[in-house]
């Protein structure tokens, strides 16, 4: 029976993938087409599962396309998650790990950096693979550098306008890139239920403005068409995250069908 | 920076396993305590993670309180998301992988086996972890073992009259291990909506009675306190996976608030 079911996955794979290229052509405003970049599948090395789902099932929940896109990089690291200890034994990539929350439906990030402009929206979920993987933001703070692919998305979607999503950890991304943009990571205090508000210092020596918001609001920076939430940068309940993934997706997509 | 984090990550863990094992004798049925048996993470490996976060945020927003479980065993294997192909080189343990999912925040199965009473409910959410870690269903079939764990667990949770929820392929497990069971595993058609829909004969021939339901569906087995859906035994968008596993816990809790 596995080989059965290992046959599936693969023409389920190789089908959905065709389907993908030729679907991202032909996107209109009741049907918004959203990339969403993730950075590996775990919090302590990749992306933050949980935003990641919040960030996919808000997607559809409201009418729009789900494209998901990943680098062919290998990760800074492998976490072990039960013990918070780094495995030097396993070395993973970037993109086949993606691809666990992506459940094989994934393209290389370089397809958007070619792509970007089919895209009504693009979305990066948090978890410390954007520290670690999309930027040496966990090593180096306010003097990180950005993966080139990424660098290349934020300022081509911000050249073009389309509207840019961050959530959790993620708005240094821009923060580092752009100028000049609004974000939110969160608040400070109090400190138990804010335990990464070290980084709101970093993202203002990088020249952001920092808005303070709780895990269910939004800061929106309607300028550079830049939407922002806490999501884990707050100790919250896995409800609370989503619930705030949920209100800057439905914001962005309401802004979109008014051509915002 | 990176130290910082890393040493923030271990105490936070560490911190988190000793508040769930203080919390865990303390439940009432105003605030449920819900125990989530997880197998990996990622859908052809592990446990489905959409499912997984589905199942998390809906116990929460239900005011109850997760704890999560793995067993310590080896996967059965590592399969590649983005290929298909198993990825022999790499060796994973299905509760650090698990943990991914938990955030840090994971208890050996083993635990639980010893615990079960101290739960208002157990959940298993899907993914081919299921069929490979938890049991050898992918392999053999309804003539498939399930782990001893596994079956300590829905044994003892059977006669407690501990009620137990299931998505997407863990249906398959009480199948196995109790009688005369109702399940769903979602339906025989269309094909291309059902892609897994051969599950159904195998269960029936394990002597279950099968239910067909959609994916925002629910069985329910009122003598032997078992709910299961569908989930992604259909081919479905995010959000209906989401509101699939979300009516089945919301109507679990409901029904344990009224005591039953």
């Amino acid at each position: 029976m596995l080989r059965i079911i290992s046959k599936r996955i693969s023409s389920n794979i190789a089908g959905v993938q065709m389907k993908q290229v030729a679907k991202y052509s032909s996107g209109h405003c009741d049907n918004p087409q959203v990339a969403v970049v993730l950075s590996g599948c775990g919090v302590f090395d990749g992306t933050e599962i949980h935003e990641a789902a919040a960030v996919l099932s808000h997607i559809t929940r409201n009418n729009a396309t789900p494209f998901i896109f990943a680098p062919k990089i290998p990760q800074m690291h492998t976490m072990n998650h039960a013990t918070g200890e780094e495995d030097k034994g396993s070395k993973r990539c970037t993109f086949a790990e993606s691809a666990r929350i992506a459940r094989g439906e994934i393209k290389p990030l370089s397809e958007l950096v070619d792509n970007y402009k089919r895209f009504s929206a693009v979305i990066f979920p948090g978890g410390f693979g954007v520290a670690k993987n999309l930027s040496d933001f966990a090593m180096k703070g306010p003097n990180c550098t950005v993966h080139p692919e990424v660098v290349a998305i934020l300022q081509g979607c911000h050249r073009a306008k389309i509207a840019m999503g961050f959530a959790c950890i993620a708005p240094i991304l821009p923060a580092r890139v752009l100028c000049n943009v609004t974000i939110t990571l969160g608040n400070s205090s109090p400190a138990e239920s804010w335990p990464h508000r070290e980084a709101i210092e970093a993202a203002k020596a990088m020249g952001a403005v920092l808005e303070f918001k709780g895990v269910n609001e939004i800061s929106i920076d309607r300028e550079n068409n830049i939407y922002s939430t806490p999501a884990y940068m707050y100790n919250g309940k896995f409800h609370e995250v989503d619930d705030g993934i949920g209100n800057m997706i439905k914001y962005m997509m309401v802004m979109l069908k008014h051509g915002k």
